[in-house]
This record gives C-alpha cells, sequence and structure tokens, in this order.
C-alpha cells in the first residue's frame, strides 16, 4: 500500500527546473468525483456508461472495517500486555548490544575518511515554509525590506492602497525599533496546551497585516517577499551542502483556484532549490469554510484540493505551471489542532462526502481516509503516465485521540510527532513492526504538547523505531531519486547490504544489529500466529 | 571579603593593549612565603625585624574554625528544615509573581527599543581556552595548517626535529581523511562519572602529540597555533558585537618561570581581543608534581604560582610582560575532578604548607584557603598602587565532598557550577542570602555528572539565586570597567534603580519583585535571630 521511492522520478542538477519542453500530451480523459473520490474515465462514453478506468483504491467499508479491527485489538488486555513485554525486550536487547559493540562500532566510524556528524545529508522533513526561518532573520529581513521598500503599495484595503510605510504607521512601530521581543513569534510558556495561541504567533507584532505581506504567496505582491524569505533560507542550505528540507506549503481546498496560483507563485519568483522538497500540508479547518460558506459540503473542500491534480495529470499541457510545480512535490500533509474534539464518531456509517453538509467539522479519520483514498487513485494515474508520485505524511498523534494513529498506521507512508504513541503499546509495536518513519520534533512539543524531558524520541529509537529528529540535527533521508547519490546504489536493500558506511557514517555492526532483530521479532510473530491457530485446531 | 567592580580598571578602546608606557615604577620591596602565604615588608631592615607591610587576610586558624562552623549548621537538622523551608516559600513567591505579573513584564520588554535577546551583552563566564572552539573548528584549523604547514618542525623528541607530516604519518593518519569522530575530542557517554576519560578527551585523535602542537602555549612553536585558533575563535564574538568570554588559562605552579612565559605568548601574538578577560586556571595536581619531583612540598607549588605576581606587582619595570598580561586576567579558577576523594581531613590541625611534604594532594578547601589567601594580600598591594585586582572563581560543587561548597562560601566572588547544592539546603538558602554568583553549564554536567533533565538550574532561577548559564546561551556581566557602559551608569545599585532597561532589557517589574523579596528575607532572618537571642536571654 505504500509507495516505493522509485516511482518518484525528480530532475537532477543541470537541466533547467522550470522548463515547460517534454511535458506529456493531453488525453481526452473525463473527471468526476463522486463519494469525496475522484474517478477517471478513457472518454466520455465511459462516463456515461459509469465504467471508470481502474485505478484501484480501499473503498471506505474496508478501510472503516480494518480501522475498527486495529482499533478493538489495541484494547484487548492481553495484547497490551504482550506488546509491552514484546517492546521491553527490545529495549534491553538494545542496552546490550551497546554494551557489547560500541566500542567496535565507533572504531567502524573513525575508518570512514571525510564522513562525520556534519557532512553526511540531513533532511528536515517536517518543517513549515511560514516558519522555516528564525525570528531573528525575519527580522532583519522585514527592517531591510522597509529601508529598500517604504513607499511601496503592500496591502488593499475597500479599494484603498496602503503603502508598507502606512502599515507601520497604523501599527505605530518604527521597523528600525522591532526587536524579536516585539515581533513577538515566538513560541513560549504561554502556547503550551494551547495550539490556538500557537497558531496566532505566525502573526509578527501580533498583526495579521505583516502576516499577509511576509508570509503569504497570494496577495497584492503576489507573495514576492515570502518567496525572497525562504529562497534566502534554501540559500543557507546550499552553502552548508548537506543540509536538506522538505517545507510545507499550503491548499486549503476553499477555492478551485489555489494550485493554479501557488505554482505560479513557485515558477514566477524561481522558488526551487536542489536542496528543498516540497510537501502540500491542508489545514483541517472545513468548518471555518462552511460557516463563511465558501464550501457547500465536505466533497466540495476535497474537489478543490484533489480535482486540479488530476487534471494537471490528464492535460499537463493545459497546466504546464501545476505540472512544472509538482515534479518538486514529495507529498501531503494533514495539519491542525489534533486535540480539538470532534462528536461525530468515525464508522462505515459516516455520511459521504456529498451529504456531509453540517457546521462541524469531520474527524481526523474521515479527513485521513479521504486523502488517502484520492492520493492513491492519482498516484495510480501518474504512474501509468510515468509522472512523479505523492507520499501521504500527515500530522498524527501530535495530541488527541488514539484513533488517529490507527488511520496514520492504515494509510501512511511517514507521520510527524506520533508522541501518542507512548500511551499505547499495541500500536507502537505495530509502527515498530512495519517500520513506519516517524518524524520527531521535541522542541516543539516542549512548546506546545510534551515537556522536553519526558520526549519519547530516545526510547523509540533504542526500541527501534524508525524515528527521525526534524527541524533540529541529524535526519532521515527522504524518497527522492537523488537519494541513490547520497546514499550509495544499493539504498534500497535491507540491512547492512543496503548501507554504504562511506556515505551514510552509520556503522555496518549496527545494521545487521537492526536488520536481524526486525527480521528475528517478525519470524517470531509469524510462529506465534501459526502456534495459534494450531492450538486452535486441536482444541 | 569580595572585590567591588571598581577595583579593576581595565584599559578600554582606542590605546595599544600591549602598551608598556605608564608602567608604574619599581619599589625596593621584599618579599617572603611563610606558611604558604606571601608577605611584603617595606624593605630589607622590615624583613629583619619580621615587620612586614599591612596587608590584611583571615589566617588559617579564622577560616578553618569558619569552616567547621557553616559544616556543623549544616548538619542540624532543625536548620535543614528551616532553610528547606524558607526556599520552598521563595519558590512559591515566585510562580505566584509570574503568574501575575509575566504579562505586564512581557509589555515592558516589548517597549523597550533595540534591545532583545540577540542584543544584550552577553558573557560567558565559564569556559576553558583549550575547548573554546568547537570540534569542527579545531577539525578545519588543523588540516588547514596541515595544508600550509607540513614540512614545518612542530616537536622535538631526544634532540630529533619532527615536521607535522612526520607526526601524522607517526599517527598512522591522512589529515585529509580527518573526521570529528577520528578527532574524536567530544564528550559523550563514556565520560559520565569518568573525569579522567573526559580529560583525555582534550587529545585530539587521542594523540597527547596533537594537543601539545595545537592546544598549548610552550611548546616548540611557542603556542602560535594555539593562539591563532583563540584568536579566529575572539574574532567570532567581536563580529557578534554582543557576545564576550572568560576564557581559562593554565598556571600549573610546577615552575617559576611559567608567568613569564604565559605572558610572553599572550603579547608575543597579540592574544587581546575587547571581547574576551582571562581567567587563570590553576589545576589541583601537587600529587603529580611531587611525584615527579619537580616541588619539595605544597609551599613551592603555592610560590610559584604567586610570588611572580607579587614580583610583577612591586617591580612592573622589571617584568614588563608580566604587567601588561594582567591587565586582562579578571581572577583565578581552581579546577580539578572535585569527585576525586581525600584522606586528610581538612582542620586547623592540617600541616602547613611547607610541612606539606606528603606524596597525597591536599584536599580542596586547603588549596581553596591558600588561594584565596594570597589573592587576598596581594589585592591589598595592588589597590594601594592603583592595580587592577583578582577574583576566586573556583570550579565547586560539581562534584564530591559538600564541604567544597562551605569553602566556596567562604572564600569566593563567584563558582563554577554548585550543582551538590541541590544536597543541602542550608548551603543553598545561605547561597542565596549572599548572593554568591554560580556559573551553571548543564550541557557539560550532563556528560559528566548529571542528566540534563536534572539539573537544577531553572529551579536555582526560579528562588531567586544568581545563576547565569556558561558555554551556552544567556550569561551573567563580569566586573570590568566596560560594564558602565553595557549596563548603564547606575549598575552597581541594587534593584530596580540599578537597572538601565535600555541596555539591560531586564523588565523593571522583575527587578523590583527580585529586590524585594531579598530584602524581605534578609529582614525576616535578621528578625528572627534577634527574636532568637530575646528569648535566650529570658530563659
Amino acid at each position: 500500500m505504500r509507495w516505493s521511492p522509485d516511482m518518484c522520478p525528480c530532475p537532477t542538477g543541470g537541466e533547467d527546473p522550470y522548463s515547460t519542453h517534454n511535458i506529456p500530451e493531453d488525453l481526452n480523459y473525463e473527471l468526476k468525483m463522486k463519494d469525496g473520490i475522484v474517478y477517471v474515465y478513457d472518454n466520455a462514453e465511459a462516463l456515461r456508461e459509469n465504467q471508470p478506468h481502474d485505478l484501484p483504491y480501499p473503498d471506505f467499508e474496508t478501510f472503516a472495517v480494518d480501522f475498527s479491527h486495529v482499533l478493538m485489538s489495541r484494547a484487548l488486555i492481553f495484547r497490551k500486555t504482550y506488546c509491552h513485554r514484546r517492546l521491553n525486550f527490545l529495549s534491553s536487547k538494545f542496552y546490550l548490544h551497546e554494551m557489547l559493540n560500541e566500542i567496535a562500532e565507533l572504531k567502524e566510524l573513525k575508518c570512514v575518511p571525510h564522513r562525520d556528524f556534519y557532512n553526511v545529508r540531513k533532511v528536515d522533513t517536517h518543517i513549515h515554509a511560514a516558519a522555516c526561518m528564525s525570528q531573528k532573520h525575519l527580522l532583519t529581513f522585514i527592517q531591510e525590506t522597509y529601508k529598500a521598500d517604504a513607499n511601496r503599495v503592500v496591502l488593499e484595503n475597500a479599494g484603498q492602497k496602503i503603502t508598507l510605510q502606512q502599515v507601520f504607521h497604523s501599527l505605530n512601530k518604527d521597523p528600525y525599533d522591532l526587536t524579536v521581543d516585539s515581533l513577538d513569534v515566538h513560541a513560549g510558556r504561554h502556547t503550551f496546551h494551547r495550539f490556538d495561541k500557537f497558531n496566532s504567533k505566525y502573526n509578527p507584532v501580533g498583526a495579521s497585516e505583516l502576516r499577509e505581506i511576509f508570509l503569504k504567496t497570494d496577495n497584492l505582491l503576489d507573495g514576492e517577499y515570502f518567496a525572497r524569505i525562504i529562497k534566502e533560507v534554501s540559500h543557507d542550505l546550499e552553502e552548508s551542502k548537506y543540509q536538506h528540507a522538505e517545507p510545507r506549503l499550503s491548499i486549503y481546498g476553499r477555492s478551485p483556484g489555489e494550485w493554479h496560483s501557488l505554482s505560479k507563485w513557485f515558477i514566477q519568483h524561481k522558488v526551487h532549490s536542489p536542496n528543498m522538497r516540497w510537501i502540500i500540508q491542508v489545514p483541517r479547518i472545513y468548518d471555518i469554510f462552511k460557516a463563511k460558506k465558501l464550501v457547500p459540503n465536505f466533497a466540495k473542500m476535497l474537489e478543490n484540493i484533489f480535482l486540479p491534480l488530476f487534471e494537471a495529470s490528464v492535460n499537463p499541457q493545459n497546466h504546464k505551471e501545476i505540472h512544472v510545480f509538482l515534479k518538486y512535490v514529495s507529498g501531503f500533509d494533514s495539519v491542525d489542532d489534533e486535540s480539538k474534539h470532534s462528536d461525530h464518531m468515525f464508522s462505515f456509517r459516516s455520511p459521504k462526502p456529498e451529504q456531509w453538509t453540517a457546521d462541524e467539522n469531520p474527524p481526523y479519520s474521515y479527513y485521513i481516509f479521504h486523502m488517502y483514498a484520492n492520493i492513491m487513485v492519482l498516484n495510480n494515474l501518474r504512474k501509468e503516465r510515468g509522472l512523479s508520485t505523492f507520499q501521504l505524511r500527515p500530522h498524527c498523534g501530535e495530541a488527541g485521540s488514539i484513533t488517529h494513529l490507527v488511520s496514520g498506521f492504515l494509510t501512511s507512508d511517514n507521520i510527524s510527532h506520533g508522541l501518542n504513541l507512548k500511551k499505547s503499546p499495541v500500536l507502537q509495536y505495530l509502527y515498530y513492526l512495519a517500520q513506519i518513519p516517524i518524524a520527531m520534533s521535541p522542541l516543539s512539543n516542549n512548546s506546545l504538547f510534551l515537556e522536553y524531558s519526558k520526549n519519547p524520541l530516545l526510547e523509540f529509537l533504542h526500541k527501534g523505531l524508525c524515528v527521525s529528529l526534524s527541524t533540529d540535527d541529524p535526519m532521515q533521508f527522504h524518497y527522492t531519486k537523488n537519494k541513490r547519490h547520497f546514499l550509495g546504489v544499493n539504498y534500497l536493500k535491507d540491512g547492512p547490504e543496503g548501507n554504504d558506511i562511506r556515505r551514510t557514517n552509520v556503522a555496518q555492526i549496527r545494521m545487521a544489529y537492526r536488520h536481524e532483530t526486525l527480521c528475528n521479532e517478525l519470524s517470531f510473530i509469524v510462529d506465534a500466529v501459526r502456534s495459534e491457530a494450531m492450538s486452535c485446531q486441536y482444541e
């Protein structure tokens, strides 16, 4: 159910990243959304006869049944005890490994010329574009922009043009006197368990005007300032050579034109960097758009998000900008405050997206399934055409119900946070067995949901869960073609075979330990299930 | 008993820092060490008649009696309970203050133009010169030096000259292939509670040759490389403008020529930086020098350390280099593994330094008293001559016996670490009342003595102890003349009066809270002692 990395052809160095040559030709396919999923028809006749192109995806009922199955097994007390013991075993085994092999591992590392922590490739797999610069960087950027552009018109209010100088005047601020204190974008004690207050930190000086001017892609300046500051960040990454990032850009689903506008921004301002790939974040805020009457039901929001992607995949000549931008998009994220409670109980009886006309927001799992299903259909379509495919990498388990982690387990290529795995040994063990990557950010958690000293990252790492550290220091590698160059030709192979220590600077001894332990655990589980089946048979 | 900061005249910008103009004239004083303390005589006759110049210091017996008094009161269970309750009260009071005034404090800060965390002066008050660069910096420095100087003679062994290339050849290393892993200077799991292993991390590639070549002041190259790398560090501080440091340089006391050699190094390589002041660290390793027969008794080691300072203070014309260097020295540190146990029980019956001929090392408190007494006499002498004075700022309470903190309390202007205050409410309360500054380094502790998450820095800060964060982020201000410029003209005044928010960016509300709380606590204690005395009187 997960996409293999070789499905994601990415342009490599040399060629013009914005080139519109060699765009595949348009097809006369027909597209139609039904039950919140886009269907593709080979032609108008197939559409009339309701014979969609064969692009498989798991239907809603299957998903809902699997979902309750995992959820139930999580609740069984003997399963809990069992998983808890296996995880403890993995922990103890690792300590033993460390005691016995630590010196040997260090020796291996010391023998690798050129490679150390500083010059292995590191990818920040979880970072939001609108917060990818430091507070000091944003401050300096605002001050320098003001020096050059004070008289430039940057906003329009009821037909009236407003210059940068007028904006600061109305805020009663002199940009020269601004400090990081008055900028006030840094999270602190006040944001702990207050996602709402955290979100408002995106507004410099507490003023949404400055966010609009400096941190948006679709404003009066066509996002010129935002593009410029992002390019300063990517310039730093390129300079340091070994650092990469996958920043999030937003698609909201409130109107069908968002993809076109975002792609135009990307190309017009030449935002591409060889050290960056882009992730599209979709905020789970249907309820806001519904209240503002921007969408009549949930299906419309899904259509605004996904239909333009199908159109660009079917008729790329007719959607050149989107086609070009998508080459650098690695996947989708689903974002918002997970601790917000939903009254709706997710099940196979939940209304279809076209019927979801209520004002309330659908629950997390409902969002994730519909993103997952559409991305799967889209990927199958794009594979057929030899185009790049996308991953689903939602925020998951940062807070709120444990059911989010069940949805993540069933659908996602990678999750961000996974903090709540702490609370469920069964899910934790499943994430271990399936080696689902988890991008963790202890410093972010520290400001929002969990004190730094209680963060489970180290514990997960010891047990062998597939964790990486994001928006901080050492990084996990992401799934693009250039990975071959950074990790060695065998990077897809499991265990030590896939590890080229001269590139990764990870000890072969460690790779062998991890691989053997996982294989043992998997065959142990198979044996256990088998013997259970046997004993049932003879009872 | 502590030195007021205005006693420390420091040259300010403009004039040549190495200038030998305006050096005071030599006096025909006589100097003589007795019982480990240097005595100053106005002339040869005063020496014959044993009438030393009046430079007061507390004698050994007084110190030993005070020492056991504090130590006893620490052991009294009702004192413990009392101090514990006062400290809890201070903690709770601060939380209350925070709840009530946090917003008002933030508001104050936001109103200060130009000042924020980035541009207030920060001083790293505890940093060792031989480790003041990052591992990556040292690595790059070694590689670049090799490129330029491979054929330079850098060592001499039994008369044989050895080039840099030969050194690396004998280590079987190509500098080009070196990585931070093979450099191996970083502390890790292996150094926890192993100060010996930590110390050996000062040897790059585990080779003492590289330490000798790159990190020493008195080698075959006259410390040229060490000076160069330190100057790269100070260049970075000067560039950043708001960062200062007080690096430690070593005086060992194994020979009388060390001060001359260190001062020559400082001047020859022009090591001075406006962003640095120097602290002299004296390692407590008499036992090593005694075993090597470099000194016959402990008094000789003290003489090697202190007599040259008295000579340079009495006859500066005759010791120009030392005189110039001392202008930039702010004080003395006492360093070594505090967890090493001493068999000797310190008391007023302990042998005098001249009688300390045993092979074993004197205990911590014995070292501290003799440094303290000599520095006090020296300061009194230098004050008379209008010369700069020195602070005593030992490593204290990082590990080992709680008695170290008693000595620190009785003698020191500032201590480094103070971790063990965690274990003694009485001492912790005394350090609070006396507001003795404590430079804390949680990241260093984490590698040696205490996990990061258990570090008491935050707890101490909440209670109102005078803590600073060293070799990491925000800093305490040190006692030099230029402080007036950075902190405002009233910086010596207590409480909000001494605070110029436009320079310090500390809220007046916070200053007022701290000052009032301390005054209340002090008068509370005075009242308590008085009423105790009254009740005794009438009993």
